[in-house]
């Protein structure tokens, strides 16, 4: 065998370098793959963190088109949520308190899901977090103590918050359980997404953006049902007029 | 000079591995701050899409600790929207149709913008964009003709949508104007963004989740401010009763 002086053979040289080559080959296949979904007008930005590949120079009016689906598509899908707010008529005219922090509280549901959704996807592609049931029963465990103390922290955050504003302790009481609620679910709902899209065979990675989305809708649901058990009903029971 | 067979000689071949070592270290370091920025709790999920380092084991409490940091910050940052809200009390009241529609109103924005960051971000990153005057204004023309069509498409969707459900075309208009102007002012300010962070010398990446939450903020200032007068002055002029 014919030794070059660096201690390896030609021959395994060469066999090293065609290895690179071909994972330098996947690599770069995978990352035009995911800017082709990009350049589509995903506005995810977990698929579109593609900085090698340059973006498709496209005429104004295709960019449009193709950008413009995706955003009338998340538009009816975000809209679902006006059927719940319908349905709440009643509480949000008398509680203006539930309308000026709704925002704030759907917001932070999106947040803390997605703080969730990156650590197990992070888990599971370095494998340190596997799909096995004793894995996600840990996994899941820890992060529903995490939701609590999240959870907790936050909603005397927002107590606070509300308090200073709006100066009523039961419409602070009422937002910052909302707050609870909708981190908890967050969390968990975070947790669970890339477990159950790796299961599905999807890509965990698409779990963040699809945690925001339903915790923009069901971050709005939670806080009309919240609220109005504690301003229509539980506030009849303990403040009695 | 000793060949080796491959048409290259091993002081070629020991330089090349040199070099591919020093880029693959560089690379790697550049992970492992993303990844250490990521484990901190930052909800970015461009900063964490680090798939190859694997994120650390913490405590329950640290982890929580260092969550709940970010959590409150972004908690209290998206609260400012209330002091917009509080303004528009009596319209808010009279008109239920603006609640109902504002958590799609203000999703699309966030959607819209990130959109245009991300071309950008991508643009910068591969040189197929440049921060000069010339490029800079290229781009936001561009961006401009691109933001009037996708805020006239999806305008003409929420006119639709909210017609559907309210049946009011006074109403439609008003939801359908906010949506415009939003979508406008988000392609902007999604463009904008990652070029001033880039001449700020601060990374442009950061771009997207930046825009998602001054969209947020700004998406309700701007239905407030459109709908108020739409709703509250021109309906009077127009139709008057």
């Amino acid at each position: 065998m014919p030794r070059n002086g660096l201690g390896v053979t030609s021959s395994e040289l060469y066999a090293n370098k065609q290895a690179d080559l071909y994972e330098a080959q996947q690599e770069r296949l995978y990352e035009e793959q995911q800017a082709a979904l990009c350049d589509s007008g995903l506005p995810d930005t977990e698929v579109c963190d593609v900085l090698h590949v340059p973006p498709v120079e496209m005429p104004i009016f295709s960019e449009a088109w193709s950008r413009g689906r995706w955003l009338l598509g998340l538009l009816v899908l975000q809209s679902t949520s006006s059927f719940v707010l319908e349905q709440y008529q009643q509480l949000l005219k008398e509680h203006l308190v539930v309308t000026v922090f709704l925002t704030m509280l759907v917001g932070a549901g999106g947040n803390a899901g997605n703080q969730s959704a990156i650590k197990v996807i992070r888990g599971l592609a370095t494998g340190t977090i596997k799909t096995t049931w004793p894995s996600v029963r840990k996994t899941l465990t820890q992060q529903a103590y995490i939701g609590v103390l999240l959870g907790g922290g936050l909603s005397v955050g927002g107590f606070i918050r509300v308090f200073i504003t709006d100066g009523s302790l039961v419409n602070s009481c009422a937002i910052s359980l909302s707050l609870f609620m909708i981190v908890m679910t967050s969390v968990l709902t975070g947790t669970m997404l890339p477990f159950g899209l790796a299961k599905a065979g999807i890509d965990p990675a698409n779990a963040g953006t699809s945690v925001q989305v339903l915790m923009d809708i069901s971050g709005v649901a939670i806080t009309c049902f919240t609220c109005n058990l504690m301003l229509n009903h539980l506030s009849q029971i303990l403040l009695p007029s």
